[in-house]
Order: C-alpha cells, then structure tokens, then sequence
C-alpha cells in the first residue's frame, strides 16, 4: 500500500460528497418523523448520535464516480442508513449493550420494547424509499442484504461463546453482518450512477472487501488494537462471548493454562479489567491481534484491486485511500 | 346481515384457495429454510403452529376474484405471511408473552435475541419474495403496510396503561398493527389478479375493514366475547395493561369504585382471576363488550358493503360470508 495520505481521507469523502450528503440528510430526518412521538424521539436520538454516515456517503460516492445519476443515489443512500441504524437498535437489544456512540443506548433510554419496535419501523420506511425509485434491481440488492444480515446475526448468536467456532465460520459471520451492508451500498450507489455490469461489480466487491477490512479492524480495536492498548470498552466482545478472530486463533494455539484464562472471561459480563488484560497478553503473545490485522489488511489490498478495473479518477483515488485509512484506524 | 351460512366459510375458503395455497405452503417452507440451524428451526416452529393463514388466503382469493392472474400472489401471499409472523415474533417479545397458539412461545424456547433476529430474517425474505414479482406497485402497497405496522405497535406500546386513552387512539391503533396488514394483503391480491382500480380499492376496503372487525372481535374475545365467559386467558391484555374499547369505554363511564377496581388490574402481570372476573362484570354492567362487538359489526358491513361494487361472482360471496364468521367467532 502506499503511504498514508495527509489529508484524513474520511474528510475528502465527507467534502466530495456534501451537496448530496445534506438531501440525504435531509430524507433521513423527514423520514424519521412520525406523529407518533416516540418514534422521531427515539429515531433522532440515534441517528444524530454522530455516526460517521460511512454507508450513505459510500452509496451517494459510488453513483458519483459513474455520474451518469439517475437521481436514485439520494433515496438509497437513506435507505442504507436506516438499515443500518435499524440493526444497531435491534443488535443493542440483543448485545445487552449500555452504551452507542458514547451515549447510554437507545434501549437505555426508551427501553427494549421501543428499540424493537422503532427498528422495525426504520426498515419498513427503508423499503418504501426504495420502492419510490422504481429501481427493482436494487430492491433486490438491499432485500438480499436485509436477510442475510439478520441470517449473519443469528447465526453470531448461534456461536456466542462456542469454542469450536473456526476461522471460517467468523469469515461467514463478518461478511453477513457487515460486509454485505457495505457491498450493497456500494452496489446500488454503482447502479443509481449508471454503472454498466463490470461496474457495478467492482464496486460491490470493493464494498464487500472494505466491509470485511472494517469489521477485522473493528474486532482487532475492542482489545486494543496492533498495540493492545487498554481503555475503558476493551474486552466488550469478551464480555459479551463474541467469538472473534483473535480469540478463535488464540483458542487454537494457546497451552492449556492460556485456554482456561480465555474460557474463564469469555462470556462472563463480569470479567474484571484484571481478566481482560491478562487475555490481551495471550492475544499479544501468540500475535493474533497483528494477525488479525494482517486479514484486514489482505481485505483492504482486494477491495482497491476492484477498483482497478475502472477509469483512473479523483474520486476513485479517494476511495481507494478511505479503505487504506479504515485499516489505519487499528494503529 | 344475512343467516350464518351452514358450512363454516372459512372451511370454504380454505377449499377454494387449495391448490393455490399448497403453492404457498411450499413456497413459506422453502424460504423459511437456512444453513443457520436456528433460523428453520425457530421459523417453522411457530409458521407450523397452526395459525390459519388467513391473510395469505385472502391474498390468493383477491387475486381468483379478478383471475386475470399475473402469478405473482403466490409470492405476495407467502410475503404477506411472513410479514405476519415477524410482528408476532416482535410482538411476543414485546408483550412477554409466554404462549402463542397453544404452545410455549419461540423466544420461550429460543430466546427473545433469537426471536427478534429470525424476525428481521422473516422481513427480509418477505421483501425478497416482493421484489421477485417485479410488481413495484405492489411492492410499495405492502412496505408502507410495514412501516405503519410498526408505527402502530409504538402508538400501542406508548399508550399501555394510559388512562388517557380515547377510542380515536384506539381505532388508529388497531387500524395500523392489524387493519394495515388485511389490507395491503387483499389489495396486492388484486394486484395480481389483475383488477382496474376500481377492483383494488374494493378489496383494499374489504381488508381494511375486515381486518378492523377482526381486531375488535380479537379484544372483545379476551374479556370473554359477548358473553363474558371466562376462560384461562382472559384478560391477558387486561394484565398487559392494553388499551382496548371495552377498558376505554368502561373507564369514561364507570364510577369511581369501578375505575378503581379497572386501573388497580390494569397493567398487573400478577391480577388474579377474582379480579378479572370483576373487571369483567363491569365491562358487562356497562355493555361494554356488546359495543365493541357493535363496532365490529359495523365495520363488518362496511367490508361486505366494499365487495358490492363488484360482479356477482361465487369468490365475492364467500368473502362477503368470511365477513361474517370473522365476527360470529364472538358468540
């Protein structure tokens, strides 16, 4: 890869995409209201929690690189959101998580019944912004995606603590719950642009492999990332008895004494941060977190390969380096 | 309206939509399936429960009424039914019910993390099937259905236990979580089948308004129906603390001591039969229970009434006598 650029590449994205950012922006507040209030209340609060809005700007990136914009881009691009913000409500439900965003969770604040409820909503609104584009294609993209995400999330929680989840079965995991968001996104921003078939394929690869690259990195970072470094919501997964790729290798490979250290943590909401630091350093000293990383970064070289297929231009360059800085994130 | 036919009209219909609905069947079973265990598990446990499919049925009906068949009410049916069967999974877990159609429900078995992912999994593959009749028209009828549908069990959530109530915020309740949904199921039948506009909007009305008698028979049946005859699951919605007609009704009119008696048992998962066998008295001291049964009738005529805009026909007649039965269930 080359070097890092210097300008945050998540910036450029944010500037290169801000006149059709503030309509999408715009969709996802309108279609968020309800008269019934809890709904806005609880929709908004997520929402304008300060996500990074990485899926719409992707989608909304995607058609512009084409720019042949059948003025889709912007429909679908809300709709990503919601799906996504949907799943976070329904996963924190499921996790048992405090906390989103650095703000107590929605759950917290309006209560399970609601976060259902308000995530159900979200995706049926998705669906009608969908069906207004007229676009069956890609209502066919995000329909494939919204099962399979639930399938990837069931399937987590199938594995929660199962110490004979393989690398592979991980793999499954990451590109369901996450990857597949990412290459639909990607997808259907490629099509609302005019992509032709070779188009619309690269850019769906690219959006999977970058989802892949970011969901690695992501689980490399909740136990501190290349460095290990402690903070305060390391150890989460843990916590939670995900079974993420570094703790699968370090399960594999550790002696028995390691094992029971890992076994004893893993699922117990309890584990102290004694616990957590103490499997960090198996993690370090078997180099599962710099391995992990390693897969990230494999993902990352293949989603800017897809790339390649196409014109060399601005925007491709940019998102090219926003995969690059989505893996630096882990240092 | 008229004598209750002989042959339960539900018996008909069921015969009438045979050959259709072993298409459905088969259809619901093959996209229920998944390599992840749980999901086919989870899904067919409650999908073979016995539930009488209904909606799916008056899907394929509507669309034998017009019979200009585009084939696609199969699909629609089989996403109608999964549509239904990921809010009753919702529901569950939102009400904490313990039981659904006689038998322990999913997320007793499997947990309510499942049962709200297997949900979305549901919804998903529903929205699948949609996009795979290529009717974008059709597609937009049932994703609103899904956002007011969703709406509609916040509106209730927000409204549990609320003296305040009105029958206004009552009708809008059960218009969006159960009216919503036999409409948009007959009007895509319709679709399929090929009706003029005309067409459609009489079977989106009939749904409509046999779905609002469906929900109000539903709710009079839970303090025992006409009769008040007290069975094990009366008043479930009462120790839900369920805004109903017949508590609405009963609480504006009621005294003091009555209101008292009502608002002590309304909302108390622990109310002992004692005390709902007293709310039940005042609900029949007031006539509360034949009131809503009332409404229900009205709206009943309503949906007969919608059909008459159409040719006579067998299929028209039948509907117009599902009408009927769909209320008598209260007797």
């Amino acid at each position: 890869m080359r070097e890092a650029p210097v300008v945050n590449p998540i910036e450029r994205l944010l500037e290169a995409t801000a006149a059709d950012m503030a309509q999408v922006n715009a969709l996802i507040l309108s279609r968020a209201d309800s008269h019934v209030e809890m709904v806005p209340e609880l929709a908004r609060y997520l929402i304008e929690s300060g996500g990074k809005r990485l899926r719409p700007m992707l989608t909304v990136a995607a058609a512009q690189l084409f720019g042949k914009g059948k003025g889709s881009a912007i429909n679908f691009a809300a709709a990503v959101e919601f799906m996504h913000n949907a799943t976070l409500l329904h996963d924190d439900v499921v996790d048992e998580s405090d906390m989103r965003r650095g703000k107590p969770a929605a759950r917290m604040v309006w209560g399970n019944k609601a976060s259902i409820l308000v995530g159900d909503f979200l995706l049926g609104q998705a669906f009608m912004m969908m069906v207004e584009t007229g676009d069956i294609a890609a209502l066919g993209v995000l329909s494939a995606a919204s099962a399979v995400m639930a399938e990837g999330e069931v399937f987590q929680l199938a594995k929660t603590g199962d110490l004979t989840t393989t690398p592979a079965d991980y793999a499954e995991v990451i590109r369901a719950k996450t990857a597949v968001l990412f290459e639909a996104a990607c997808e259907v921003g490629a099509m609302s642009g005019g992509a032709d078939a070779a188009g619309r394929e690269a850019l769906a690869r690219y959006g999977l492999e970058l989802g892949n690259a970011f969901q690695l990195v992501d689980d490399a970072l909740d136990y501190g990332g290349q460095t290990g470094t402690l903070g305060k919501n390391t150890g989460d997964d843990l916590r939670e008895g995900k079974m993420t790729l570094p703790i699968i290798l370090a399960l594999t490979e550790g002696s028995e004494t390691e094992r029971a250290t890992i076994t004893t943590a893993l699922g117990d909401a309890e584990a102290t941060a004694e616990q957590v630091a103490n499997v960090v350093a198996i993690l370090e000293r078997h180099k599962t977190l710099a391995r992990t990383l390693d897969q990230a970064h494999a993902h990352a070289r293949s989603a800017q390969q897809a790339l390649e297929v196409l014109p060399a231009s601005d925007m491709r360059a940019l998102l090219s380096d926003v995969v690059e800085f989505s893996v630096l994130r882990a240092y």
